[in-house]
């Protein structure tokens, strides 16, 4: 279930699997924290596990789903939805938050039970399986946020985002964005991912035994918490969490008042001295960031680091001075046409690049595995890829036990299919009324492959924990928009596409690691289901109404330099552009970059690849490195801040700064999130900040001194 | 010999006594750190101290002088002339550094002897003797700094001073800072006060047995680096320091690029609010002050938070609304005739009410305590006061051996009193050319009246570590002033006087505290005062070329407002134009404000005094009020900062917070302070910070940027 949110930052979940593999070479507590657990673990556990939970009784598929857990998962699906989007509109890298969702989920649940029992009025107990079904809503409810593509697609429709480029910005490639079709898209599109691999769910979890390794170490986690000696933990844990929650939530507020106007504040800091603020290094006290920095590896924020110097450091400022004679000088900052078309440009060569060749590889990883599978399968023996996981737990009573309770409670196929097909007919006829430049034929293509793609993703996710939804996106963006050509709204097709595409890849994927951690908790399927589809319908309203209040309450969302540039708007909007016009648009020489950069990501991946691991780790993730390319150092800086606190955290107590690590950076970047509730309101009131703190050089302060006293 | 800092807040020893007493009450800790130790442990200690140190041979007078010894003494002598001179001009709050003057002093020249030991050149082992040679030099050099009135009656001669009033600052009035006559008038000055008490030591210390709270102290902290376990406690308390001093330079560092212009960095930051930082509350964000809050008792920093509340939250905003009926609407800011004459002579009158108070309780305390001595002992009794303490450890084998050694050196009366003679003639000679309006006659009679006052000040100070060193220096300012006349340069020569006065006055009480720590460390008297003639020597040089580079570096000195306010210098001038001009200057009602106030400081006291320590605990300060009365509520404001952190810290871990509390704050007091060196060099070299952190309101921004903008 990690991987709706891991997703956003354009990796899929191979964050989340470089975190894990990070942790597995570090780890030597044996303390499950969240993404902290393996395959390993799952070893020396498996036979244990069960045994542990026997004398529990596992309810029924209808006493798991509780009203309380619903409220606990509208609370923390508003909560994750608000952290999400600010992310998504900040700069799109967004950490695995599930950590966080699984402690507070736990945590809230608990002290309500608690309370309840000490009253006397405690009717159920709180188990893991209810445990698993709010974590699954909360993460259904907040994924919406991400694939509802509120920092990309959506947005990159926009006029603010089309107002920004020369190109295509003509009335009949914008749509604003409005509460009514948002919500009207969402409810359409995001159910039937849902439906499209259900029928799958035996085949990916118990004969072939895929791992999810994000399901399963959520499993871990939920699993440790109801043991006693886990919920002890959870509970200091909670309790850090709580700390810095209130610390980083002060900390924006605090920050606020000194933000009345633009480059006003404390994130337009120029710690490292003025020029270095204009190529946008400087720590701009984000405790957002820092926290997501915590929590990812080393490796990304070192690769956005290179990337920051590579690009801001060394490239721009040299096509800075081409001005003139690679792109006119006469042009605004913000042009494609200028500066910022090779920056946009790079960055999307280079995403693109990593893209594809992650898309062969899982491909290829994908068909092998299955063909292994169906071969060895039909001899009765288990596949090569999976026989090395799983041979020595084959059958033992953990398996067994599970198998069995998995397969206590069906869904059955038909109402799978029957649902499916239900949902895209009404799609398809309800779409091309929210966009009218997507035709009904479009979408008819689009439901007719999706499934495909879909068990592609759900299959190479539990292979990789990889997922490729974005990738499936861009692909919907260049088809959709070139078939729809640019006189007849082009961009908008391409998008529009994109969401649909991707909204019904990343639920498959998602729902098969719920399935995943629910076989491990002993949840049934179908609880597992109904509260995905409870959080699904949460998070087509909350998220909207979300990114509604944003989009309200800031003015300039969107722009770029601005507090919310939402880069990714921008990037998908511009992918569009060049699916639709070609590359006629480009500045010269930009091009002739592009395939540069677009060679290079695949090179460094594939040298990733066969260097091994030991060499792997020094060489940066092109993704990663494409991200600063557009939107400056500054957040580089501030993970790469939260990575020396770790480091040095890890350095004078090992054991306390990896129980305690994701729990202080959760706390950070819940608390800075929430935060923009607060401040998001404050901006509709009309009630501003009202002190600038501003930075001047020497010789302008002497000015602005001399007007002031004036 | 912790006298001579603490003086510097004007309160002399009293808010070390008032530390120690709070410490007392709070310490469980056996742990001996500065000021830690009272007179209980030393009971305690009393018979065994000597005895650990039997095997132990003490050195010759001569060997305890060593050449080792005067180095670190002048590389830690110019270190803390620099703290001490920036607190000078900033608050004139200065807390006892002599923590940190032993605890440096012990790290440099242990190391150095380690290194020689190891390499086999050591010819003499590191004492306990040498050590309090090392203190004592110290405190006499970086004593200077305050006794020679950089902060307060030599810079209130200044033309800057000078010029914030009307009244008084013709040319015969003025007389402006020159190095050249500065060192003169400190050499033939600063030596007096040493030979004045000399011939009295044997009856302060060995007969009269007086208590000398602040040398006692000093000479458990000595005693205790010197044994195994003493040394280790010190080596971690060095480490500490190490870290906040590196911390607090660099901290100081990075404040100061953005400090480009008047009202820009973090000195500037209105942490509450623009409106409250027009009424001066507001974090400044000074490690200096922070490290002092740690340093002072609570009930200081308690009573500056509520002298600046009352004064800037109250008193000035509504005397300012008497703007055009109290005094004229029409004139600077600045003017003694205005709101600001308010705030200086109320202050005024505090401390003056303060200091009378306490010149009666400590005048009456002494003639009764010698009183009852010279009475009992002529039956062979030892008297009341001191029978309390001595009772139980009368002729301990302890103070058989000290009282052994403390006679074996003596110092010849002759040599004494020709030595007062000498320089009190050369001094009648030069001090009218340095200052003609200091008539030769004025310095005859303060030469007469002073070793009076000396005995007296020292014998107060045994009993009560109280210096009433700045109280007799207001006396000379009134008395000489008053007899020269305005219109014979009275102010400059009532400065003067009080510059005279006072070094006598503070020398001798501190010479006194540093015999009593030779006493109990078994350093002879000889090389005490040798020590002391060198000490002062350097500082004679040191200080005015320490003031000089502050002077030429920082253009804004002395002005009200600025980094630099040196607030002392504007109440030292004033008090000297009172006493020359009376009260016609102030505006309006000031008058009979202050004598609500200095009544009120004088009852404050005596019910301080009256109700017991239960409740006095309770009551604020009147003269640690005062301060904030003209400065503003800032560095209360750091202050309570540091009262909180250590607050916080001895509720989590108390003992660790005893031990290490000192060493924290006097590591971020010594790297703020020691970075104003390089600070100020940038300053003389004409490198100015790059940027300007300015905080402006919303309206004001929004015009600004309009101005950048076009």
């Amino acid at each position: 279930m990690e991987s709706r949110e891991v997703e956003l930052n354009e990796r899929g979940n191979g964050v989340a699997a470089a975190d894990r593999e990070a942790r597995r070479e570090q780890s030597s507590t044996k303390v499950v924290v969240g993404g902290g657990s393996d395959d390993d673990d799952d070893d020396r556990l498996q036979n244990s596990v069960e045994r542990i939970f026997e004398r529990k009784d596992v309810p029924s598929w209808r006493e798991q789903l509780t009203v309380r857990a619903f409220v606990v998962s509208f609370v923390l699906g508003v909560l994750f939805t608000f952290i999400v989007m600010k992310l998504n509109l900040t700069t799109g890298i967004i950490p695995s938050l599930n950590v966080s969702a699984g402690l507070l989920g736990f945590f809230f649940v608990k002290t309500w039970t608690k309370f309840l029992d000490k009253s006397g009025m405690l009717r159920q107990p709180f188990t893991r399986q209810e445990n698993t079904v709010i974590q699954t809503c909360v993460v259904a409810t907040s994924g919406i946020a991400f694939s509802g593509g509120f920092g990309s697609y959506i947005f990159g429709m926009s006029e603010i985002i089309a107002k920004q480029s020369t190109e295509a910005n003509n009335p009949q490639n914008i749509k604003n964005p409005q509460l009514s079709w948002m919500i009207g898209f969402l409810v359409v599109v995001s159910f039937l991912g849902l439906f499209s691999v259900v029928p799958l769910r035996k085949i990916m979890i118990i004969d072939f035994k895929l791992t999810y390794p994000s399901g399963t170490a959520t499993a871990h986690l939920i699993n440790s918490f109801h043991t006693p000696q886990g919920a002890k933990l959870a509970k200091k844990q909670v309790k850090a969490l709580g700390k810095f929650f209130s610390f980083s939530f002060l900390w924006g507020f605090f920050q606020w008042f000194f933000t009345a106007g633009d480059g006003c504040g404390f994130n337009s800091f120029p710690t490292f001295g003025l020029k270095a603020y204009q190529n946008k290094f400087y720590f701009d006290f984000s405790a957002t960031y820092v926290g997501v920095g915590m929590i990812c590896p080393y490796i990304i924020n070192a690769s956005l680091l290179v990337g920051s110097i590579l690009s801001w450091g060394i490239m721009w400022p040299l096509i800075a001075k081409k001005k003139g004679h690679w792109f006119p000088a006469d042009i605004p900052a913000s042009s494609l046409h200028g500066l910022q078309g090779y920056k946009v440009f790079i960055a999307i060569a280079m995403i693109l690049g990593d893209g594809l060749y992650n898309f062969l590889k899982v491909l290829h990883r994908t068909l092998f595995g299955l063909f292994s599978q169906l071969r060895k399968k039909d001899k009765g023996v288990l596949p090569v890829a999976v026989a090395e996981r799983t041979s020595t737990v084959a059958a033992s009573y953990d398996d067994a036990r599970r198998t069995e309770l998995f397969l206590k409670d069906q869904i059955p196929t038909l109402v799978a299919i029957g649902g499916y097909v239900t949902i895209a007919v009404v799609s398809i006829i309800i779409l091309p009324h929210i966009f009218h430049q997507l035709k009904w034929y479009y979408v008819l293509v689009i439901y007719i492959f999706a499934p495909i793609l879909a068990f592609c993703n759900a299959y190479g996710c539990g292979l990789t924990d990889w997922s490729l939804a974005s990738t499936y996106g861009k692909l919907a963006i260049f088809i959709i928009g070139a078939w729809a050509g640019s006189a007849h709204g082009g961009v908008i097709a391409g998008l529009a596409a994109c969401g649909v595409m991707m909204n019904i890849v990343s639920t498959a994927s998602d729902l098969m690691q719920d399935f995943k951690t629910g076989y491990m908790t002993l949840a049934s399927p179908r609880s597992m289901f109904i509260s995905q589809v409870i959080g699904t319908a949460m998070g087509c309203v909350i998220s909207p109404c979300v990114f509604w209040l944003f989009y309200k309450a800031f003015h300039n969302l969107g722009v770029t330099g601005s507090e919310y540039p939402a880069p990714y708007a921008t990037v998908y909007r511009n992918m569009a552009i060049l699916g639709v016009e070609g590359f006629s648009a480009l500045p010269k020489d930009c091009l002739n970059l592009c395939y540069v950069f677009f060679a290079a990501a695949i090179a460094i991946n594939l040298i990733r690849d066969l260097v091994g691991k030991k060499w792997s780790r020094f060489i940066p993730l092109p993704m990663a490195m494409a991200i600063p390319f557009y939107l400056g150092s500054y957040f580089a800086i501030d993970m790469c801040v939260g990575s020396v606190i770790l480091f040095v955290w890890q350095k004078l107590n090992k054991a306390k700064a990896d129980a305690f690590g994701p729990a202080v950076a959760s706390g950070l970047i819940c608390g800075d999130g929430i935060w923009t509730l607060p401040s998001s309101i404050l901006a509709l009131a009309g009630v501003n900040p009202p002190i600038c703190m501003k930075f001047l050089s020497r010789t302008a302060n002497a000015k602005v001194d001399a007007f002031l006293g004036s």
